[in-house]
């Protein structure tokens, strides 16, 4: 098929698509921006939303913000917003520092949760002990995961006396044993676009006695995850792909309520303590989600990303997830009629169950392509060596931008 | 004397105040606000930037700002601008997390800079040893501290196989021995405002072969700190009390530039890299103080402090000191003319060489006291027990604020 047969085929999944009025909630320009999975566009929520954190309750209430407008709560309470949007029942997540902070504080909980590495007794008097025989010392980090999963969770590992074996996701079964303390995985792979088997994966890891600890980053928002269902015991993700919450804005950490009263976190501060005005020497953690806390939220960052959660309020995540699989699938048939044969070659999976929601193109020269497809309108992004990685964001991407970036491309060769 | 005498010294004070056309980059209302310690007002020039940064930056640009925009270099660039202001030569400050982050990066990383605890060989392959006869196997940590600089020292202990001893800043030179790693002290008490002397605490941590290690969150923009002059080995400290970054906003860290090729990270997320780009398995930390930043920086937060801290272009930190002492000076001076005898004690002490840029007064029913003091228009804040805390920002308080203060408070008895 061609140009004449794909821009009608766009244009009437254009007018079948349930969700294109939200395209209208975020600001938006006349290129094609697939790079959603990068940076999310800016919902029009925020603007207005942090001109007052700025002027009213910090330049007006100043610190009685702390209590009137609500920042002393903001971590737990835009955390039970971003629950529903992983399959997470209240009083699980808070939200606050970098997902690299967060991986740590996973990771080192993981271990602990699992009796696992050969710290001391956790006093902090120094009685460094030695993990028992057939203790749990090691920790399986996923091979092809975002670097800074790997570099944090080697720290992890370091810090608590564990080894730190990097493996495929596909590997993990055949590596799990009564070593394993923790599995750190990704949802979805930052370069290939492809989605692993959480619910199956994290069934392995249980039935090793192990702990899973899963990155959301590139599936939060785009699909459904499902943590309560299938027993995920810790997760982490940022904020600013899928959920569009502004650059930088801060990540979350899930800690399964069943394992909140053990989570023993290694960043344990006052914000996390049972009572942080009592200001005692002494540190006793919060209950629940709270004690994944750490210091002074962000504010500013914080309520951004609270405006920009408004735009779920009446979105179901499985109608994001079936626009996302039309846009995907539609991209590779538009890339497949556009592209002369042999240019590009997907390195995302086919099957729907192993696809997030973006697709990753192999190309030859692929660092001055991306260049020239993003001067000519069309926003993707590239990965070392040779990626082009394209994000589709079903809240704002329509099928007609599908067809212009495949339809661009094929003008590249 | 009474008000009749202190108004009129108080004009004369204002009159002579070479920094009172400061307050006018600021924005204040009718009320006393000292409580500049605990959160800055907002300064003139930070509503309209992130205005722009939300709705041009991100809004239009997207992630063409992580260049065009100078988001990416935004840590190390914002760090540069703190330096001047804390005695710092360029090229040693990052800015990002929480003080409780980068508390945790120092101390762990000062035990490493001083060869000591009992962790493995840095590997990430498990090897937990023990320290040696004779290692340096003890953090010393100021009691008086604010709590949470002493839950993640007890954290970092217990990770790093050290033993954490609580001790007053004044036990510390007694305290040192061959044991020590690292110490961790406050410049100035949050409770009583007491300044400690970082020059004469450093030597002895210094000749004791220890690390030092300080927490500037209440001094840094209040008086001279000399972090470079007097040899400090690593420094955290808060933006949103003097440095008026606004609520949570972000926290900084200072390494030695001649301590920065051995600083080991605890948390060396894919920022901290030598080629983040890259997205390498392998972790090689980036040179100079860039290994101190962790995940993505969070940008709103971030570039309303740096636009925060424009209204340092023209001031000097001395002239700063100089000011707040006078208006410590004459707080306690009104206090004592105005306020019944026996009915408040100063926490805080009377040499300026002791004394930061507030003033704590001992106080029966203080939380009491401090409602109705709000109520009338003063704006301090309640420590528990019983200390009623007011800080003077030089920037933007001024003498007759200072008089208006101390009065009010008379009448409270």
């Amino acid at each position: 098929m061609s140009e004449p047969e794909m821009r009608p085929k766009a244009e009437k999944l254009d007018a079948a698509d349930e969700l294109a009025g939200m395209r209208a909630q975020f600001v938006l320009d006349d290129t094609v921006y697939l790079d959603g999975n990068s940076l999310g566009a800016l919902p029009r929520s925020v603007p207005g939303r942090v001109e007052d954190v700025v002027r009213r309750q910090w330049g007006s209430l100043r610190i009685r913000s702390w209590d009137e407008s609500g920042w002393w709560t903001a971590p737990e309470r835009i955390g039970d917003r971003i629950a529903p949007l992983v399959g997470a029942a209240p009083g699980q997540i808070v939200v606050g520092d970098s997902t690299s902070v967060n991986v740590f504080k996973a990771v080192v909980g993981a271990v602990r949760l699992a009796g696992g590495g050969s710290e001391g007794p956790g006093d902090g008097e120094g009685h460094a002990g030695r993990p028992g025989p057939g203790g749990r010392d090691e920790i399986l980090v996923d091979a092809t995961t975002f670097p800074t999963d790997g570099y944090i969770a080697a720290s992890a590992a370091r810090l608590t006396g564990c080894t730190l074996r990097p493996v495929t996701p596909d590997e993990v079964p055949g590596a799990l044993s009564e070593r394993t303390a923790a599995v750190l995985l990704n949802h979805v792979d930052y370069r290939t676009g492809r989605l692993h088997d959480l619910p199956s994966l994290t069934a392995s890891i249980h039935a090793a006695g192990a702990i899973s600890i899963w990155d959301l980053c590139h599936s939060a928002g785009a699909l459904p995850v499902g943590l309560d269902e299938h027993g995920v015991d810790l997760a982490v993700g940022c904020t600013y792909k899928y959920l569009n919450g502004g650059p930088g804005s801060p990540a979350y950490l899930y800690v399964r309520e069943a394992h909140q009263p053990r989570f023993d976190s290694p960043l344990p501060g006052w914000n996390s303590h049972a009572d942080p005005f009592g200001m005692t020497p002494d540190y006793t953690p919060a209950p629940g989600a709270l004690r994944g806390r750490v210091g002074t939220p962000d504010i500013l960052s914080m309520l951004a990303l609270e405006a920009a959660l408004e735009v779920w309020d009446d979105v179901s995540i499985d109608a994001v997830r079936t626009k996302s699989l039309a846009l995907t699938d539609f991209f590779l048939e538009c890339v497949e009629s556009y592209v002369p044969e042999g240019e590009v070659e997907s390195l995302t999976p086919s099957p729907h169950t192993q696809r997030g929601s973006q697709v990753a193109l192999r190309c030859a020269d692929a660092g001055n392509v991306m260049r020239r497809l993003i001067d000519r309108g069309v926003i993707g992004d590239f990965r070392e060596p040779d990626v082009l990685r394209f994000g589709f964001t079903p809240l704002y991407v329509g099928f007609g931008d599908v067809e212009r970036a495949a339809r661009v491309l094929g003008e590249m060769f």
